[in-house]
């Protein structure tokens, strides 16, 4: 029996989890329904760079084994797919360029794919993504634009475009992403998803292909707060090949969701985050404060300079990295990425000293907020997500454009490296969803799961999977 | 009876320590026949920029009444001095700028300061620098130039000119000073001192003017090693205070000289280390490779580069510390440092990227060689002492700017901060000294110690007072 596309479709990664642990259906079944899906859907959507159908079923049928075998597999048949910056075995990694294609492929996957394999997960492809990860919009010259699930004439928000349109049009309850300065929020936030940012340094990056490596965090999007905290408990792990990554104890975050939020402390953040955003933003924050029984706001302080020194580090430190491209193949940049990329090579190394010294001091303040916070609320993005091709917003009446300033809520978040999850909300006679960036201090990631699912628990959240026409 | 200026000026500290604590002499009479001294070559050295003569004889009557009532001060009236760059309190930190001369007084003295005075020794007052220590020369606009003790017509080297020059010329037997590119080895070498730069981290910098953090070293200068290897022990501690430090055992390196160099494994390095110099540059470091064994020269891999990326690394951050400086009272500078700060002002971040990048490289492929020998010995300086005022000199058949080029040795070691002795050699027929670098494994202060004691007690180095006219 092949289970229904349509049916699989709608299950979380919990839910897919249980039933092929059961044995109410092969993983086998499962892969294959999520192929018809992504054949059908792939097509309105965008969202795949590279289907790796023939892998995807041999490891489906290795779990099915191994389930008779008598194997304990968290994630037995779950599909899922991966922005591709992350080397997948026999895939030159894109990370959303052309000249990446001409590298030889990856030698073997990415730890983080390891991971969700080796628990029984299997891996569909490569997603789609803004070029080298510089990208608010999902939109991409190369590839293409990847569109909206819940509104395919509008943005995905990225850069891990495809890695929400995938999970958001039911085609994999779960895909990860990368957010060096709100890829993963801002996409969460346009396609209704939960998406978590965690601490700088939690997870391994080894086998991805870096953006800023002193500001790149991984992590997962799904529908279902059990299923991000399901995933995060087995993404966790030490690996001495990234120097950036702190080897901590694992946190059980799936453990925890029950426990409720009573005695955290939630404030919302006042000032820079109650600006330059669109009524739906401040709306969207309002009722998720409200249903975490939030305190007075509280103020975040130099936030606008904060995001600033994250910009000037970003395009400095990416700049470096691109370099030897950017001198030999500059006319095979996305055009809209070479001119960010270029300016960056001559950022004056004292900005960026400056913007380091910002980031020690905007870390020690944040220290001491959380020392009388347990979460933070702020808007994910300042207004839903926008119709494809937009060059411009007008945000505090100023006009400006609209690729690089659609993170503006994000960035002063991830400059310091906080975990968040983005939660999707969907307001009264709104047709699209907005998220709210719940944060916690670091390596707290299980304060804001908890906020997450009591959220969905209540109603106040949800990502439903999108209709598409 | 006061102690004879001239006697006591030709004692160690270790001397020094031991008659005041024998009571041969009391620190008192110690500190009147310093000043005496301070007071007979300071006019022709100019090496003391503030002489702080009432806090020396009060601390001078503590030691005694201490001792009095059976205080153990390992460094009990030992004199020395510090480069003005060590907060002293109730003076300006100078930093050899007149700009800094504006500031408030230091509220207290810098935490090697108090090390040393804590153990006995009694601060004379701050030393000649070159402005905010981006000088190889000893020469300075605002105060003038600092005199080689054993030429007066000759440079000292720098920064820490007068630390040099108030050792050489037995006004102390002790001084501290800084080395960001080789500002301790260079005035060893030309002063004809031993010199130790140690391991980045591993003396608390709380309290000294910085210049490039990411590369500034603080260590005592002196004529004997027995009398570094003494301070050395004094200073070290940990200091949470000092982002930089890094709390390590202390190393009791005074006990360890007898040791001899039995076992220890000795190259000098060849390539880079063998080109532009003269020849005494060379002829010092086969004296020094002789008496300890050595074996066949190593190559250090991409020297020139390590150096490059030195210096890449130092304009550039330390033209970020001086910005609100360079901007506000450009006129206020040093002709000599001011087109170098403003240079670095405009040095690409994409550049700086570049130079950590290789300065990681360069650490693994120095901790590989590492592996296989004990200490690696190279030249400290191209030549011996330049003549005051030199402009130009011409190494390998190239002309290029003196000032720049004196550090070219000392650069690509501090880069990665090994722990170094500088140890001055006097060739036969040669009326200066010239320094040599005997760099150990980081933390390992104790190896290069053991070898230079060996190198002092077979008399193929030695630091006699100069004799001057």
């Amino acid at each position: 029996m092949t289970a229904p596309a349509a049916e699989t479709g709608a299950w979380t990664a919990t839910q897919t989890a249980a039933a092929v642990r059961s044995g109410a259906v092969r993983a086998r079944e499962v892969a294959e329904a999520a192929l018809v899906r992504v054949e059908r859907l792939n097509p309105k959507v965008n969202a795949f760079t590279d289907i790796a159908a023939p892998r995807a079923l041999a490891e489906a049928d290795k779990v099915d084994a191994a389930l008779s075998a008598g194997a304990d597999l968290p994630l037995a048949g779950v599909p899922f797919a991966v922005k591709n910056l992350f080397d997948i075995a026999g895939l030159p990694t894109r990370a959303g360029s052309k000249i990446n294609l001409d590298n030889p492929p990856a030698a073997s996957d990415a730890f983080l794919i390891e991971r969700l394999t080796e628990a029984g997960a299997v891996l569909l492809g490569g997603l789609h993504m803004g070029e080298y990860a510089y990208d608010f919009t999902g939109e991409n010259a190369h590839d293409g634009n990847c569109r909206n699930p819940h509104d395919l004439t509008r943005m995905t928000g990225g850069s891990s475009s495809g890695s929400a349109a995938a999970v958001a049009s039911g085609m994999v309850p779960a895909s990860l992403g990368s957010d060096t300065n709100g890829s993963i929020r801002v996409p969460s936030s346009f396609c209704g998803l939960f998406g978590l940012k965690p601490t700088f340094g939690r997870l391994s990056r080894r086998g991805t292909y870096p953006f800023v490596a002193s500001l790149d965090h991984l992590g997962p999007f799904a529908r279902s707060v059990e299923d991000l905290a399901l995933l995060f408990d087995v993404l966790q792990g030490a690996d001495p090949a990234d120097p950036a990554q702190a080897a901590r104890p694992a946190l059980a975050c799936s453990d925890d969701l029950g426990k409720g939020i009573d005695g955290l402390r939630v404030a919302a953040a006042g000032g820079y985050f109650r600006q330059n955003g669109e009524p739906q933003a401040f709306a969207a924050v309002d009722r998720v404060a409200a249903a975490l029984g939030a305190g007075a706001m509280v103020e975040v302080p130099e936030a606008a300079r904060a995001r600033a020194a994250a910009y000037v580090i970003t395009t400095a430190e990416s700049a470096a990295l691109h370099l030897p491209r950017l001198r030999g193949r500059p006319e095979d940049f996305d055009p809209e990425t070479r001119d960010r990329f270029l300016s960056g090579a001559m950022v004056p190394a004292v900005w960026v000293q400056q913007a380091q010294r910002l980031r020690a001091w905007f870390r020690a303040q944040m220290a001491a907020l959380f020392e009388r916070i347990d979460i933070l609320l702020a808007p994910a993005t300042p207004f839903p997500a926008l119709p494809s091709g937009t060059r411009t917003i007008t945000l505090g009446g100023e006009a400006m454009p609209a690729r690089p300033n659609i993170g503006l809520f994000t960035q002063p978040i991830s400059f310091i490296g906080l975990p968040v999850v983005a939660v999707p909300v969907w307001l009264d006679g709104e047709t699209l969803p907005i998220g709210v960036q719940v944060v916690a201090p670091p390596w707290r990631e299980d304060l804001a799961l908890r906020a997450a699912f009591h959220l969905q628990s209540t109603g106040v959240c949800a990502a439903p999977v999108a209709a598409i026409p």
